[in-house]
């Protein structure tokens, strides 16, 4: 009895946390902690800039390879508060550095409330002979990546601040959807974002099962970075996004995700993708 | 106005090549050749071993790593009339073997009406950054495999042999499927399955687009092979099948699939699986 109280307590909460989030332009009600994964350039470093315009109160976590020679990401920091950016290396292909971030993390903020990985996450091996792989599951470093962050993100997502839930936001594309494929061209990289699409699915039932942790996947259209450079004339015109707008529209995505929501894939404009 | 003519003669040739086919337990109406790729054992072996027991007319190229030690293949080979079971080295890892298997059915053959892979056949370079593949397409095995088979199959197909289309079959499995994963696990094999079902989704695109060649995927429910004995606790009673039940349904799925079939996911009983 007491269970269900609580239960309806954390429901009326819940609603309230989510209107006041809203109210605040969305993203938690303040003092959240979020993370971006691949965040030297591009939508990556974007997502970053409008983290930080949000609540004063909100902190982020910036992680890229060579954080030394990420002068935007030095530069941002230098404009904000002490403690509201930290940059930290990591190298989605290297455990060990997986490992020190969120070491680092526990240390100095304690939890994950969003985690967003922008940059290439997937590593399979042994895609060779996927038979092989049936007896034993092989890593990937995004389930490295999983394994590490997944303390911080079970002791986040507080109510406090924001969602009630933690959330991870895994960038894929359109291309990826098979459900979605008229055109073919382009095989590895929609294999590889497709494979992304299933390991997502696989880690968000996981998580949902044990934890207060949603997991989503997300198409930011076609956006004008140094990657879509060579095939921006084939885009409609209107249809090529700047950053800013494309990172804008994914954050209202995320603000919006429902812990029912978990494992779905959404475009910018929150549409929900076919696998 | 002739092609009109032509295209109603084709259809009622179709219809009437189909009927023969279904009479003769499916599979062309003679003279029809298939290549099994990966068919030293399990599900691969049993495919040639049932194709053989079909018309006298029909062949069966049959291709594995090591011919020399694939002692049930030779045994089969000399159980049958010559010319009908051709045994060829192929490893889809090695682009020079599986040019070297094409010149070869080219010149005893002629032509590939289906292609049944059996085995890993997807291997996707640089799936550690996807992002860098963009562009350039990278091939994966599979890719080449289809390179080189594609000219043969190109000319395979025709009304006389069978079903007035080439068709090529790709062995997947449910756990591929990110719509129907609500157990998690298995991440690697899921991922590499559900690679493998977006190439095969943009093949089928392509090649419909140019020739006369469907693709397919199929699952073939879990099959009692040295491959899922780590797991046959788990099956529930009735449902660990044997490899000669379901191969049966597999063919007879093969043989009910239309031209509009093309880029679907069928299992064992027929049923199209979600993405």
């Amino acid at each position: 009895m007491r269970g269900v109280m609580l239960a309806a307590a954390a429901a009326r909460l819940a609603v309230a946390a989510r209107a006041f989030s809203t109210s605040t332009g969305g993203g938690g009600a303040g003092g959240g902690v979020s993370m971006v994964q691949g965040a030297s350039r591009g939508i990556g470093l974007e997502f970053v800039r409008q983290l930080l315009r949000r609540s004063e109160q909100d902190r982020v976590i910036a992680t890229c390879r060579a954080p030394d020679s990420a002068t935007e990401l030095l530069k941002l920091k230098e404009e904000h508060a002490p403690g509201r950016l930290t940059v930290l290396p990591l190298d989605v292909t290297d455990e060990s550095t997986i490992e020190a971030a969120a070491t680092k993390i526990g240390e100095s903020h304690g939890s994950l409330d969003l985690l967003i990985n922008a940059s290439g996450i997937l590593s399979i091996p042994n895609m060779l002979q996927p038979e092989t792989t049936l007896s034993k599951v092989q890593k990937s470093s995004l389930l490295l990546a999983y394994e590490h962050m997944w303390p911080l993100l079970k002791v986040g997502g507080r109510l406090e601040t924001g969602r009630g839930f933690s959330l991870v936001a895994n960038m894929s594309a359109r291309v990826s959807s098979i459900g979605d494929n008229g055109l073919g061209g382009w095989h590895s990289y929609r294999a590889s974002k497709t494979a992304l699409n299933q390991l997502t699915k696989t880690i968000s039932v996981e998580f949902a099962r044990k934890d207060n942790i949603a997991c989503i996947l997300l198409h930011p259209g076609t956006v004008d970075t140094d990657l879509s450079r060579p095939f921006q004339r084939n885009v409609p015109k209107g249809k090529l996004f700047t950053r800013e707008f494309s990172v804008q529209k994914l954050l209202s995505v995320i603000d919006n995700t429902k812990k029912s929501d978990n494992g779905k894939f959404f475009a910018w404009d929150g549409q929900e993708i076919p696998w």
